[in-house]
């Protein structure tokens, strides 16, 4: 039984260190990833702020421009609030790569956002980049640690 | 042979699964990622291009507000230059997270940021915080696989 266990570990090790096996595995990782990306980008272009706080792990943070790091779900909560007010909002982003850490138990997404809101009978646009930190969590999802993002566009154009 | 091969690979998986040990690697390998977010500050600080530039991977993207994503060294070197060129420019950066995956080929630094400069003789202050995402080389080095920063102050400030 001893030895049965160990032969199992082993193999699971030797498996493990397979470069094929490794890269179809992190194919599909990166494949959940991805979905996880886009799932948050979903809820949060349907401006739903529990669901978009949801996706973000209980210590996780969003670095937001001009505004200090929101840190814990109460101070994200009330960033994105601040962000769903502003009218008429469209918001989307789409991931370029998503990349899981071979342990799995980390990862990263990077990619490109669009919005516009309008101001004073205005529209605004603006386009930028981001990158988001994630943690696989034990239920199996995937939740945000870090969450980045800046604009493209010079200050004031 | 073979035999005293499987065995040291099996007490290699055994090790390498113990909540101790892995936590025990964890924190030297997050210091020695912690050493590369500070030498890199140092030599961006010092505003050494070549070595600044150089503590990018060659695939890597550096994510500057204001601008679009710059990927590779030769449109790296010339954001990096542009930065340089600012009158009195001072800049510093300290990470207050460092985290490398179990699997150890990624991790990751976050902190803040503080800069100064000259514009008509007047000195103009910035602070914010940043997201480095590394990549271990195969030479055992740390590398910047995407670096993304903004401002904590609105705007116009």
């Amino acid at each position: 039984m001893v030895f049965s266990r160990l032969t199992a570990a082993l193999c699971f090790c030797i498996l493990a260190a397979s470069p094929v096996l490794a890269a179809s595995g992190q194919t599909g990782a990166s494949t959940a990833l991805r979905a996880a990306d886009s799932g948050w980008a979903n809820v949060f272009s349907a401006k739903n702020l529990t669901a978009s706080v949801d996706y973000v792990d209980a210590a996780g943070a969003v670095l937001a421009p001009g505004a200090p790091r929101a840190t814990g779900h109460a101070a994200i909560r009330k960033l994105f609030a601040g962000l769903f007010a502003l009218p008429d909002l469209r918001l989307m982003w789409h991931a370029s790569t998503a990349y899981v850490a071979q342990s799995r138990e980390i990862g990263y997404t990077t990619g490109a956002y669009h919005m516009s809101y309008r101001v004073k009978g205005k529209t605004l646009a603006d386009r930028g980049k981001y990158v988001t930190v994630w943690k696989h969590e034990s239920d199996g999802s995937w939740k945000v640690l870090l969450d980045i993002f800046n604009s493209d566009l010079a200050a004031g154009s």
